[in-house]
């Protein structure tokens, strides 16, 4: 089969690849829409995962059922499914515990583009069907649900993990496509004021759709400086962690109230250590709850998201700011996100067979 | 001073009572906004709290504090502040312990027109200023502010009371103002589709204008017939109450999902025993909890559901159908409260002084 | 292969039945040591699970591994086990929800003895060997683990439904042997004081052992009016149930104090409707929980009250009162579980090959 | 009046000064017996909250109420009261928001000896005598009951910050008095193994009685290695902080398990950043939560306290290694904490009247 793929470090292409082959709870699907991710860019260019020969990337995807295996239960051939991020193996320990994204290890429910190939090609493996696919519902565009893979799972995580509550102040820090989501999943948890942190044009116009009440862009100084004098002084609830890297964590700890919490879903890249400043975290006694975590993926999940979306909770399709047509633009698309023009939030890539 | 209040069961009228003298930790205000509840119908009209005497009613108010005691901190006679209905001790073993709604005893944090007198009066006692008054916002008209009181509080609690989460499915049973604040405090916890259970026309709009994505008639059928219809048999994951009465929970319980919850916050005013039917919950093991509480008072939420307004999160002035002019109308709009015409939602009155 | 089974309502006896077949993520064990249960008698001489004919019994067992499908990863012939008797399907959307044990519906992820053949019998099958097996600790006795196949699990359940805190005041309702478990769960979130309702001496003299402080004869009045004595009118914060039946939940609610709790794991055999009383219910506002639930089962919780018997927190072999040796006592056992002697805690049955 | 106070930076002594004044919710109490703290030690001989001129010290202590406010409801002369090191204002927004410890501002909960005078004085004041006082139980000793001041709710709070549950395998850094009792509170939460980080031969013969199951000698190398080494690798569920500096957030994040939390309750007196290892940190999506607080005073949480203690939970005597008796034997006793020879765990005074 015909796939895109990390060739080595820097490096992508075309490759020709086996047809991945079905375990008895597995499926393999055909992408119908697909989106490439910062991650897809961190994997390629910054070596992020390592290095990899001929790994196909992608882990956004929506597909159609094309092969199912012998003890699958409730998907078929022709079902059209939202295809997660993370895939976990659900009857492991991690999984029981309430951690499926670290099932096997930490990260290890990452398993596209991962532990194995991703979804840029003509077919891809999916892991226990049953637990990991979830049918497109009826009236939701297969380019819109290609959000869920990722993007609004992620953002949502980062209200779940600061534990956001109804009239807590709420600072994100980032509004890219992530951190969009991570404005709308403070709304749906009931978050009062929201000053988002950013500064590009199409971003900043979402967020404020999204709900954002104030917006912060830190070439007027310092976030923490501006934050503490929107609040009076007092700071905020929460710190939701989108954008940024290690350093982050400084001025969020600062601009956080006692008994506050920081939510981040970041991917950190770089540097050897996050530092929490000692004396602003209370001696070690402030009650500011430091917390970071990967998406929740599976089924479950995505039958949750797609049920908000249709019910008209969160419009994801308003990241979608570029749009390809055909299996041949996945490189474009990939490109783009690598290169990140000024109007970019997000570019989808539609496939018909 | 000149009062409002239940002369006996079943009686109402004006009176002259004593102005209330200030405890070094109150504040005496008087009345800028009042709304009647349906309470102060249960107090005077079905004695749900017993006979009582000259009791001034209402326990919705903004006000102007225009005396305080010797040890607050944080208000001084002009300032304009919410009032909740729930004003707990806040030192008191219960509020200790996560629970100052029944500081004292159950129910106790509940003391307008019920332990003491309400705010339907030229002056009224708050205690403790610095722990249950909160400053209305700048650009929050105190009619509006008169539903955080209580309706909004109460709504909310439903939610958190049930534990809402992304995705959940919920029905919310009734919606007269408590219940429409139930369905906008479930989209603001993220429920994907919300059946809301009513007939009035103006009810209906508000509850679709708040989030509602379904509304179920009760004459069309039994609730949990179209319930269970509507969601192919599976039923829902949360069941939020503010209608009905004790019998309202035998159907809760077979609409619910194992693992699901029920949050009452509705006044259940007669009958001996709230019935669960023991198979439907599992015979004892089906993880159906059933929770159901006094909506939290008190300062600080109050604070939070100010910020939560002014961030545009909810807009309770959509309650308000009905407008008065005049201290003297408060018995008019009472009146409306208990004949409830199908045209009502709630009435709110503003005093001039 | 010789198994020992329901023949039918009120029939048991010994039956040839064909040994079970192994799925690709399943495991075929023998048993080593079993444990009749008094779901066991309910199933047979009340028919809680209607009539079944054949129906091989019992569902606490530890055993050895015989043979194992292909995808198991952590299991291999001739490994000793600890076998929950509730075996999750983990990939379910139940389980992905938090309730494994509702995995395919209401109680289902309960199949020994139920869906499926039990462990009493030569052979017996496990499904998802990986997410539902654990090794048997070198240093514990097959007898003593028997007891974490339901026993242990259930009776923690009910302080992690109803949220036992430290310091909080505890009713445990039923001393069996589930009901010690309680108790000793109990202690082990916290508990400060533990009022034990029960008569039969040697349960009485576990229960303080395990950690009770106060026994409750009911002999001696009504158990609501002795928990009001012993706590000076302020009744207790949680209640725990493990006996009684439907009408135990109308004490439990009036004993509550407000914010106070109810964590049920009696099975609740008869009756149409459990009945919560209004007015101490706090007319529906008391925030007086109430919360009934299946045991958690699978392998992870199996690992984990491992490691809390080996840690030496809880001593289950106190529950062992009577001891069998080979396969033919089964039934004696059983009949001994039916027939409830008074110094009868809990029988097992050790198996030598 | 007689007091022991820091007269500056390094230097302690025997002071004259006023006896203090009663506030109306407020009680003047003499103490019965009373500890020295690290804290105190901190305070004194490291500077850690500034330079202080003739501040009274000691924040450990029960007394006899010799006088309260007009508006104390629930204590009068003569009552013996456990004293909590923390006293909040009970009706802040930050109690109101669950964070009573932070009360006014972060960790100004904390009054005695540093936002007023301390209990090393013939005569002392707390604030809101109904919120913050507890009757010492009959049949509890005061020189224990001082263990409830502090020792004993810091402790509590690591397991309730990292959240233990039932079978967690939980490192315990320090096993020094607050160390001690976060061994005996994570028994008390349900934790399996408890590795316990210390070495002086007193300490480590009380933790294994608490229920330490291992040892850990950090004279045998590396605490990571030894605990990777003892948990086949694993690593472990939770990591409680009672010991050690900032630096030993690196090595607790680098033990845990994806999904782990640490608690920290240990005071970091010096140091500028705690700092977090990014990559074991799961470059930022290990769910590995870091929590830090300071305990939870008032007076339900002294009642719960002393419930447990005489409930036969925890036996804070346990603790008491030096015992001195007479108000002038403070400074020695104090000396004592400052040195900290090998066989002191923690001094107390008795004070006879």
């Amino acid at each position: 089969m015909k796939a895109y793929a990390m060739l080595g470090l820097g490096q992508t292409g075309w490759i020709e690849k086996e047809r991945p082959s079905c375990g008895p709870m597995d499926a393999i699907l055909r992408p119908i829409a697909v989106a490439p991710c910062t991650s897809d860019v961190h994997t390629v260019w910054e070596g992020a995962i390592g290095d990899r020969t001929n790994l196909v990337l992608g882990h956004e995807a929506v597909g159609e059922v094309l092969e199912v295996g012998e003890y699958v239960r409730d998907f078929k051939p022709g079902d059209i499914c939202i295809v997660p991020a993370i895939t976990p193996d659900w009857n492991s320990v991690e999984a029981q515990d309430g951690f499926p994204m670290h099932s096997g290890g930490m990260l290890n429910g990452w398993k596209f583009s991962n532990a194995k190939d991703g979804v840029f090609a003509e077919f891809f493996h999916v892991n226990d069907a049953d637990g990991n696919l979830a049918i497109l519902p009826e009236g939701m565009s297969p380019e819109t649900a290609t959000m869920l893979s990722d993007m609004l799972p992620t953002g949502l995580q980062a209200s779940e993990l600061a534990g956001v509550r109804y009239g807590d102040d709420v600072v994100v820090v980032g509004i890219g496509p992530v951190g969009l989501m991570v404005v709308r999943g403070a709304v749906l948890r009931g978050a009062a004021r929201i000053f988002a942190v950013g500064t590009r044009r199409n971003c900043v116009e979402v967020a404020l759709e999204y709900g954002a009440t104030d917006i912060i862009n830190y070439k007027n100084g310092s976030i923490l400086d501006q934050v503490m004098a929107l609040t009076n002084g007092k700071g905020v609830d929460k710190v939701l962690i989108a954008g940024g890297d290690v350093n982050t964590f400084d001025e969020a700890v600062r601009m956080l109230k006692p008994g506050g919490a920081i939510g981040n879903v970041n991917y950190l890249g770089s540097g050897d250590y996050i530092k929490i400043p000692r004396v602003e975290w209370g001696v070690g006694m402030g009650h500011k709850m430091i917390n970071a975590g990967l998406m929740l993926g599976g089924r479950r999940r995505m039958e949750r998201l797609a049920a908000m979306v249709m019910a008209g909770r969160v419009d994801p399709s308003k990241l979608l700011t570029h749009r390809f047509e055909g299996f041949d633009t996945i490189e474009e698309a990939l490109f783009l996100m690598r290169d990140k023009p000024a109007d970019l939030i997000k570019p989808v890539v539609s496939i018909a067979w």
